[in-house]
């Protein structure tokens, strides 16, 4: 007896023996998939049967770096310089913010990454404690960080190591939530700590036996810095200071020297692509197709909705797959098979989930349902292309994480959405001084 | 009496006065709009009233570059270089196309134009008739085009002008359809026509008094071979055989030199920027921003489905807006509000309809709503940018042409839906062998 069973379904399994299976069956049984096939088992019975006709079934997509609560500034501030846009517009909103707005901003965040057919995301914020409720609560998956230096102490900046208050929420959330929640060491970045704090935070990460997320070379500004500062790239003092010696998901990698490159590759350190956030804040363009020649795992993320403005992978997996084209002016790169296992396994691995991002027996069932019954997806031929080139996000149906459905028919399950949207248009009058 | 009555939504209008209405009213009479204001008439009514609260309206997309049916072509051959695309995939398909094809695949084309909001579009293809049709059946607006060069006959390439042909289909079809179909002649490329009759498709626009729809210096061979064929730049022999002379809207134009812009912008040609398509491609990145600083009339247009590959100007208006801040570096170019104008009244103008993409007075009603009322539209801050950065296509919920209501609530009201999409699933069997 399935706890769920989807019929009918066109599968795209991330499963090297069979990539695609053009009518599957699903069965669903204590959060993992039992069953995958061809053909549907002999007895075949199941609590919930979901019909799978005229829709794509795929692992869940993978946003593998966000600041969820930033939803909170969407469309707040465009166009801008980026000075302008920090610290005259983001920060001294961020300034006020509270738990409770954080709370809601990242329950706003969750509910737009679940009907855009995320299952999990990486996050990188302030009020952690929040950010972990809002997953718990919500059932979607996540990988959360906890800084152990902090920046500022009565309105003064100075870099004061607390690594406890990260042991501490280490010790609190990791594998929590039934294990939907992993807790990495955050590093903001290079250029906010220095070659003391570096070198604890690395070797905080070690002594968890964890990983660390951090911001790297996402601008011009910081390859400046760090040569200035410290007198190498980002990635080199990253090297010397023992950040790389563990699992690292290194967000951005815009700005990267061939030798950079070769850190990273020999490293293995996960790269975090944020092509929209990197175009619209006139970051610059990262050497992803060097990275995928170098096989560095290469992952998606969306970075926050304040300079994006959405939490949309479809929109990641798509603008990834064409920029780098254009870029080289050669239509051959990123095609849509190696972008799809960026926007799923490549993110699940780099975030620390090692049992999803593959439709097989044995791993978590974390699955999206796409109906493909639209104009925009005729005639169908290859469902890779329909995934990266013609989906849009509205275009996910149902998603399931760890075999609960949390999404059906585009309406959530559990989740009160009219509460959250009332809330968030509320709060962001203070906030924003509307 | 007002035929529709619009109540409470946030108008975005592209009328320089009044460019933002926070909660306004629009009433519609005879095709056109009637009335627009922040505040109701006195004694409005109306056969049908709109509930425009959680809406934006603005005027309707206009995608400025198309070939519809090769919708027929989607998801069909991606990921390889141009040659191999062209000549190996998409022309021996073509070789295939009848009239039926066409018909269906441009009823496809239309059909996802009008759920993604596009209220007029450009195309180029063959069996223009079968266009015409679709056009005046559904009751979307179009720019057609008719080539007075017949390129094969017999089997073999041949270049035959048949200007009666075109004239014949001028005549046809130039301001039918209640007015939605303009005619323009179709010049496909200078590399497809040769001096002689570059120069008797200018004449012959001429002297019908209406514009010309060309593929312009799309990639880096047209460069070489127009150098190579006539001794100077498209763009020169476009100027030299009078072809800039009558109202030009040239689709890509990726690779101008100082000159060439300079010529456009004299000769006050429209061009239609195609990112997806471009990236896809691998053939390059228009020098926008510089022609925008030019006063040159910049346009968007999705190009076919068979290189983006669907028909959704959401996405090519977030593309502008992020592609060339990071290619320049720079965050301040490509404004929300100047790339919503490269979407809307700048296409209208460039394929020939001068009465439409504002919101004012006397305009002809193509209006679109979009449902802001889901989580990634929150919090609500500036409308421009929430349809810039943060829309997809499905939030359309409904869509207005010369005052007819095509599309509500997502449901078409007299397209059959289902029809065409069984029409094409099974006319791809045959043409794609599968």
């Amino acid at each position: 007896m399935f706890d769920i069973l989807i019929k009918n379904a066109e599968l795209i399994t991330n499963d090297e023996s069979k990539p695609l299976i053009t009518c599957g069956y699903i069965g669903i049984k204590d959060g993992r998939i039992a069953f995958i096939s061809d053909s549907l088992p002999e007895n075949a019975e199941a609590r919930e049967v979901i019909d799978g006709r005229n829709k794509i079934a795929m692992p869940g997509l993978v946003n593998a770096h966000s600041h969820s609560a930033m939803t909170l500034m969407r469309n707040y501030a465009d166009d801008m310089a980026l000075e302008k846009w920090l610290f005259d517009n983001i920060f001294p909103v961020e300034a006020k913010l509270t738990d409770k707005d954080v709370h809601w901003g990242t329950m706003l965040g969750i509910s737009e990454m679940l009907k855009s057919g995320i299952t999990a995301f990486a996050d990188m914020y302030m009020f952690m404690d929040e950010v972990a409720r809002a997953v718990t609560e919500t059932g979607i998956k996540a990988n959360l960080c906890k800084s152990p230096v902090q920046f500022f102490e009565d309105g003064q900046l100075k870099r004061l190591d607390k690594s406890q208050g990260t042991i501490d929420y280490y010790n609190s959330y990791h594998n929590s939530a039934d294990g939907r929640i992993k807790v990495f060491v955050e590093i903001h970045s290079v250029y906010m700590f220095n070659e003391n704090t570096l070198r604890n935070a690395a070797q905080l990460a070690k002594q968890l036996n964890t990983g660390i997320h951090i911001h790297l070379l996402e601008t011009v500004a910081e390859v400046e810095s760090s040569n200035k500062d410290y007198g190498m790239t980002s990635i080199e003092i990253c090297r010397e200071t023992g950040v790389l010696d563990v699992p690292v998901m290194a967000a951005h990698c815009v700005h990267l020297t061939d030798s950079d490159l070769r850190i990273m590759q020999e490293k293995k350190a996960s790269v975090v692509h944020n092509p929209t956030s990197n175009l619209k804040l006139g970051s610059g363009i990262a050497r992803v197709p060097d990275m995928m020649d170098m096989g560095i795992n290469v992952c998606l993320g969306t970075d926050g909705a304040a300079s994006n403005n959405n939490l949309n992978m479809f929109e990641e997996m798509n603008l990834a797959a064409i920029l780098h084209k254009g870029i080289a002016m050669n239509p051959q790169l990123m095609k849509a098979q190696d972008v799809l296992k960026m926007g799923t396994v490549n993110g699940a691995r780099a975030i620390g989930f090692d049992d999803t991002g593959v439709l097989s027996e044995g791993m978590k069932a974390d699955i999206i349902l796409v109906d493909t019954d639209k104009p925009h997806f005729y005639p169908k031929n290859d469902p890779m292309a329909m995934i990266v080139y013609s989906a849009q996000a509205a275009d996910v149906d149902t998603v399931i994480v760890d075999g609960s459905i949390l999404m059906k028919n585009r309406e959530f399950t559990h989740i009160d959405e009219e509460k959250i949207k009332f809330e968030v248009e509320s709060l962001s009058k203070r906030l924003l001084g509307r």
